[in-house]
């Protein structure tokens, strides 16, 4: 099977938010609630970051549990990786996840600043200054023949989606509503042209949102 | 995350048979259409015997790739293995497979009547004449840490969910009725009091069951 990108487990508002205004070193997302944007997905078996070993393995935790499933890389925007702007005053800064990131795999950081590799557990961290095109096929190569992961924020996902470089993509939409922020979409509908869109309602209270290329 | 013991994408009719009368070599099934039952399956991209690119990446396919993720071993049925009853007259029959079996794992034939392994591909076959909690020490050592996948049949699914040794179940419900053959509930509903229970349908007319320990 030919490499693929995938979006994962992206998670917007109802009103079509991955994040809100004024992100801060103690708000990654902003003025918006992670805990409630997320709550579908922590409350799986399968989620990284849970600390408890129980949690759901129902649709949701299909889901999660897709996260790692034959990905061999991820690209994410610099406002995922971190809340600075512009050049960097140091190099201190690692990224939110800790010694052992979720990610298990080359990650390349798009950013106009770039600065030297590090590695965290079994995760590696490049910085690149490239056009969504020259990124992809450093993250393919990366990727040992696996697929790669377009990890966000909104606008990394939307600049590989305006490119045509999205295969299948995964978002959440969570019943929350966040306003103002940094806005994936007006409407899912936006996308079906290009994208075959199946619409499943879980339990939990999000709609899963699956497309795949036309 | 501990070893579970899994059932994944075990299809049934509307009416609950896994599989209907007069299983033979011509007829795997039985009188039971193969076809309906597994069309939701053999849709999806990643059904390991589809036989060009395409295919669907939503729910569906979730179910599907999902199948060989962070399986070690399998454990089936001799009826699963092959439609031969009683003493083998020859080791000739190797599953109805061909040379690429989908298991990639070791895969435990659960019979009275063992006969040498063999191995196909990166897939190999055992056999034991063994209680289900003998055949699930074994499985879960040659799974080297990952789970172990009961394969089914109807009967072999049965005697796991009696011995109380399931950890996690997906069974899709097909819209077909069979009618008689091989049962695995008259209703889901026999199952909530020992598991969590999700009902999700799909576009493609199948309700997904996934269950769980509670």
């Amino acid at each position: 099977m030919a490499q693929m990108v995938r979006v994962q487990n992206f998670t917007v508002s109802g009103d079509g938010y991955g994040s809100g205004e004024g992100q801060s070193l103690d708000r990654p997302f902003g003025h918006a609630d992670p805990g409630a944007l997320f709550a579908w997905a922590g409350a799986t078996a399968h989620w990284p970051t849970r600390t408890d070993p129980g949690g759901t393995y129902g649709l949701d935790d299909y889901c999660t549990r897709d996260f790692t499933n034959n990905i061999g890389a991820e690209i994410m925007g610099r406002n995922k990786f971190g809340p600075q702007r512009g050049p960097w005053e140091n190099h201190d800064w690692q990224g939110w996840w800790g010694d052992e990131p979720p990610f298990h795999t080359p990650v390349f950081v798009l950013t106009h600043h770039v600065r030297p590799s590090f590695t965290l557990g079994d995760t590696t961290f490049q910085f690149l200054d490239a056009s969504p095109e020259d990124a992809l096929a450093r993250a393919f190569e990366a990727a040992g023949g696996k697929d790669v992961r377009i990890g966000g924020g909104v606008a990394t996902v939307r600049e590989f989606l305006d490119a045509d470089l999205v295969d299948a993509m995964h978002v959440a939409v969570s019943p929350v509503e966040i306003g103002r922020g940094e806005r994936l979409w007006t409407s899912p509908d936006d996308l079906v042209d290009r994208f075959h869109l199946e619409r499943i309602p879980s339990p939990s209270g999000v709609v899963h949102h699956f497309f795949w290329r036309r």
